[in-house]
């Protein structure tokens, strides 16, 4: 047994190092590679991915995990979790030729750039090509999948939230639909909060300083992370001692960059605080999607959209820009912050309005895979929606179905996520209040203690421990939407005056 | 034949793709990787590195070599070529034992870290012993690689700059020092140009917009390339579409950035004019080190420091720079970036005293490999050949003999080929003035005329000639120093106004 998981080990190091490999390509791709260069990329890539396949099925690693498998009993509690989350993906990918999967990952390195020429240019029509092969093989990916219990775009969804399937999520989104749908319209109707100053001009050096800022409050360690700019947000990483976020400043909108940077560095944050020991194993890193997701929200909107916190860190901003905010209280940005308000784009959108626009694709995705609408169709079944759940009209696919990289990723089923990642914060803040002072905590002057409650709680379990079990352990119950509608009610009827 | 072909191009791909993500994690960690990732980027590295030899010493792909080695005269040129190159490097990596080189591996990344400090520190002591050690390795190295033609220091030699032995580079260097030395004496002694103006503070921001107008004047397509920040600068890159420079800007020290940008650009702009059928094959890129700086060297000095080049280029740094230039002629600029005097640092000297740098450097590792001098007396030895050949005292070790990277990462017999390359350079001007009116191309608006003349004559051959091929089939002869002597003592008795 010994000799067997010491034989695991050896090949798993070779993978880790493919996978560190591929992800230092990825990020410097996504970050400054030299857009000429991305044919001989993508070559480079397919034949990485190719030594790395090679060796994930051979003989000898399929048996041993095999192996591993029929004795887990006899390992450790760690390994043995390892050992079955290992084997569940790889009987996965086992199913899907191997041929198909590096084809579809050079078609994913040239879509990504297409994408962003898309959207430039606003030209849908230079997309849709490239999105029809990856939703063809997406539902050929399903086709070798799909087994009785799951079928359809349910394996897409269990894919990034495992135990989630479309009955699950329309549960969740229909409490939004009947709960939340008409609260929001009653608040986006009142136009009382000026947010006009957030529009002017805001030097991006300034930017960046108070981007500076956030990080030392977040407590994030520069010596194991950086930050950069890129097109689109994002956080990546290995293990516990590289996490690095991007932000992308825009001249006149300074609160973009703010809760960007806040939600990125909540990634990172919940990154940095798995326990080490889970580096270079199979549960490194956060535990699903979902859970990742209500960490970033958690930092960006309960924390980051909080009276206690602005309370705090205003003045720091104020001095930056004084000439735009010298005579704006922090009662007025506390409250500009959260304004809420029909809008056209997701990562934009303010905290309340969020989950709408996640059903929006949620929907489209279901309607993808479930009744094989055509990409033709898409852009006016999106503006559609978006009248539909936000009242708003979709002026260009720029703003419309172009707007987000995950598509060209291949990411379909991953929007959800990103609603219920806010539930789950919503249930887990629930708790927070009762153990702990939280106006206390978010007004000080670094965020040490919610750092230290949520790493404790959460992050230090890395991948070793479910959404559910971690829910069913720091709240005392399982997923709950009820905690996610409350807690939003409850703000946005104070900021706005409105009757609960 | 075919099929053999086709089974050393296979593994070659995976190979590549091991160098290509090399190269991408070496890039990342020179220029951002955050520091505390250092140790797990090792391990990776070390897996990576492990793969990549046990494939390219496998049983199969050395026999593949040797066989289409052996049967190289049925292959096309090209192909004869590469094997050739190939074989020759595979069989010399086959002699040392590879427990010994991953040991040696071991000892050179502590070794770097001890020469940092010992630099910091001015403390040669503690450098002494892991010196040593290199040099005992590297003396076992010659006893593995030495051969009946190839014998001492000349293996080393021969490494950097395939063809060139003791008695190549004595030529060369005794006939430096017999024209030279004293030619040197009589211009340092003279102080008559004043370049404290460069001395002043400039703006970094303003820095790096000129040097962005400096990639436009020498054409550095932005669409396959980039340039980036770090401590020192470099130039990467992975075949002729992806291509990358770093530069380092002192806010006190104008020049440094400017002339550091055009020598990495130079060397850029060798890698992507090489022809790209050669991509991806063991003739990728240069040809040889001292053909590589001798294009740096050739845009740096030859054409950026021309007086034609600043009569075209000087108004636009004037502009930037209004406050502290405004009473700058170009005239003074000119002179001001060719000033010469004696100088202690290698990498910060004139172009004119930079050779007798390389002499010091050279003699002392002749001593070491060819008389075994001990580590003991080296101090020394630096300082008595400065005295000897700049007529300069050296204060510090730090200052001298701890000033260079090199000999902590085991490169000896490098030194030579920075010199070489210069010599390469004045030949292949001298000629380039015979086909083409260099005053008038040196202050166009760009540099098109010249890389497209080099391009023709060096680069679009990549590794496929030899330096000596290329200085035969362009200059009509061997290498001869001449040309080199003649151009330094022609440029500076005209700025010196000596007698020549």
């Amino acid at each position: 047994m010994k000799q067997l998981l010491e034989k695991y080990k050896k090949i798993r190091s070779r993978l880790n190092a493919f996978s560190y490999a591929m992800y230092v390509i990825g990020w410097d791709s996504e970050t400054e590679a030299p857009k000429g260069c991305f044919e001989e990329r993508s070559n480079q890539i397919g034949e990485l991915v190719s030594m790395m396949l090679e060796l994930s099925h051979s003989e000898e690693y399929v048996n041993t995990v095999k192996e591993l498998y029929n004795n887990k009993n006899k390992l450790s509690k760690d390994d043995s979790l390892e050992i079955e989350k290992v084997y569940d993906s790889l009987m996965k990918e086992l199913k899907i030729p191997e041929n198909e999967l590096v084809e579809y990952e050079m078609l994913l390195s040239k879509a990504n750039l297409v994408w962003c020429e898309a959207k430039l240019s606003n030209n849908y029509e230079l997309f849709k090509p490239i999105l029809e092969q990856i939703i063809n093989w997406q539902k050929k990916y399903i086709q070798y999948l799909e087994t009785e219990k799951l079928k359809g775009y349910n394996v897409l969804l269990d894919d990034y939230e495992k135990g989630f399937t479309t009955k699950e999520y329309d549960d969740f989104f229909n409490a939004l639909k009947n709960d939340l749908v008409p609260f929001v319209k009653k608040v986006t109707s009142k136009d009382v909060i000026d947010d006009s100053f957030t529009k002017l001009s805001y030097d991006i050096g300034k930017q960046k300083e108070y981007a500076s800022y956030l990080m030392d409050v977040m407590c994030f360690d520069k010596d194991f992370g950086l930050t950069k700019e890129s097109e689109h947000p994002f956080t990546s990483g290995y293990g516990t001692t590289d996490v690095r976020v991007t932000c992308h400043y825009y001249e006149n909108l300074i609160t973009s960059s703010i809760f960007s940077m806040i939600h990125e560095l909540g990634h990172g944050t919940y990154e940095r605080q798995c326990n080490p020991k889970y580096d270079n194993t199979a549960l490194s890193g956060g535990t699903t999607m979902a859970m990742h997701e209500s960490q970033s929200r958690f930092y960006e909107n309960i924390v980051g959209r909080d009276y206690y916190f602005w309370k705090r860190h205003y003045s720091k901003l104020q001095k930056l820009f004084r000439k735009n905010l010298k005579d704006v209280s922090f009662e007025d940005f506390y409250k500009a912050v959260n304004k809420s308000e029909k809008s056209l784009i997701r990562t934009e959108a303010d905290e309340l309005t969020y989950p709408l626009h996640i059903m929006v694709r949620y929907d489209i995705e279901k309607k993808i895979f479930e009744e094989n609408i055509s990409v033709d169709e898409l852009p006016l079944l999106w503006n559609k929606l978006y009248k539909e759940y936000l009242d708003i009209d979709v002026p260009s696919d720029t703003e419309g179905i172009l707007q987000d990289v995950h598509w060209s990723g291949g990411s379909f089923g991953y929007f959800p996520t990103y609603a219920l990642g806010s539930a789950y914060a919503a249930q887990l803040f629930n708790q927070m209040k009762k153990e702990m002072d939280v106006e206390k905590a978010f007004g000080e002057k670094t965020l040490k203690k919610v750092n230290k409650w949520l790493g404790e709680k959460v992050h230090k379990f890395a991948g070793s421990k479910t959404p559910k079990e971690i829910l069913l352990e720091v709240t005392g119950e399982e997923f709950n939407p009820k905690y996610y509608i409350e807690y939003l009610k409850e703000k946005y009827s104070k900021i706005y005056q409105i009757e609960n």
